[in-house]
């Protein structure tokens, strides 16, 4: 069992807003090369065992996986609509690429395309995202095997460092910030004002 | 009539989604003093009058606030979950304080304060955001004047200077880059891979 103690309120949220399936879509800031910020849509994709790390699939050839090679580190925004609450978690963003050192998260990569649909995994197969637009026919290539990776995909994993939680339902709102801190790097919680 | 050929396709996202109050959330990444990003929830309210930048309210007290003083450029990230089309606009945010210079930026503070609802305008009298938890009484303050905007209301603007705009929905699915380019800084649309 989790002793983290924000986990709680986001494993609550992430029930109570099953019905909507966005409501595992999720905003990702990066910084790209020139310093400026970067932020798209990414589908949170569960918990990596054990850890608090959560994790997202990407294209190597995304500017996102150039990005965090450069600046590994990000923000995400997560807005639950149906309770009206926003988690907002910063912290290390780790690239598991096909060649990764470390052999669990090498595991974790796989786990994580075997749980894809066919049509995810086919999107690997597709042309150079950002490219001008290919023929048609490219975007229907053979389906990748389902037990090996194709060579560009990577599990994304974010590790929080804090976690800023915003309840808008409150009289006045709540908001509590979580931080990593001292030499034991325990979890301390503040309550602010929203 | 507007010419900027991306409005079209906002203006319809944001009609076809109008039965979600949260279609008008949108995240806003900006950049930390540290170089790290942030990302936090905003909501859309409306285009500035005869121009392209759009209209957020934020107050002078929040990380935001300082975050765009020391960098003035942010990257939005707009999902509509109906429709599922996403839109990230990026380019310079400007802050229009109690003391802007420029007379009809001061014009639309004014407004931006005066449409909003009494409950949004009397957060702006509660205590500074992000300090540690005030008493309860202290969120229940006076209702402040509706004609008056609060000294710390600001209206905040970001003008597009890149638009990518992504139809999940297509076979595959359709992504369109929109950049201001040349002398006369005029439109020009790439349709690239998504």
């Amino acid at each position: 069992m989790s002793l983290t103690p924000w986990r709680g309120f986001l494993t609550r949220a992430l029930y109570r807003n099953r019905s909507l399936p966005h409501a595992r879509y999720l905003q990702l800031a990066t910084i790209r090369n020139d310093g400026k910020p970067a932020n798209r849509t990414v589908v949170f994709r569960g918990f990596l065992e054990e850890s608090d790390r959560l994790q997202f699939v990407t294209d190597a050839r995304s500017e996102k996986a150039q990005q965090i090679a450069h600046q590994p580190w990000g923000e995400i925004c997560w807005y639950f609509p149906k309770t009206r609450e926003q988690f907002r978690i910063s912290g290390n963003l780790i690239l598991v690429r096909e060649k990764h050192p470390e052999n669990s998260l090498l595991k974790a990569r796989l786990m994580a395309w075997q749980q894809l649909s066919d049509a995810a995994r086919q999107q690997f197969a597709w042309p150079h995202p950002g490219a001008p637009r290919a023929e048609a026919e490219a975007f229907s290539p053979p389906l990748p095997s389902p037990s090996e990776p194709l060579s560009n995909f990577c599990l994304l994993l974010l590790e929080p460092q804090q976690v800023d939680f915003l309840e808008l339902r409150g009289e006045p709102q709540n908001r509590y910030i979580y931080r990593l801190e001292g030499a034991h790097r325990t979890w301390v919680v503040q309550t602010v004002n929203p």
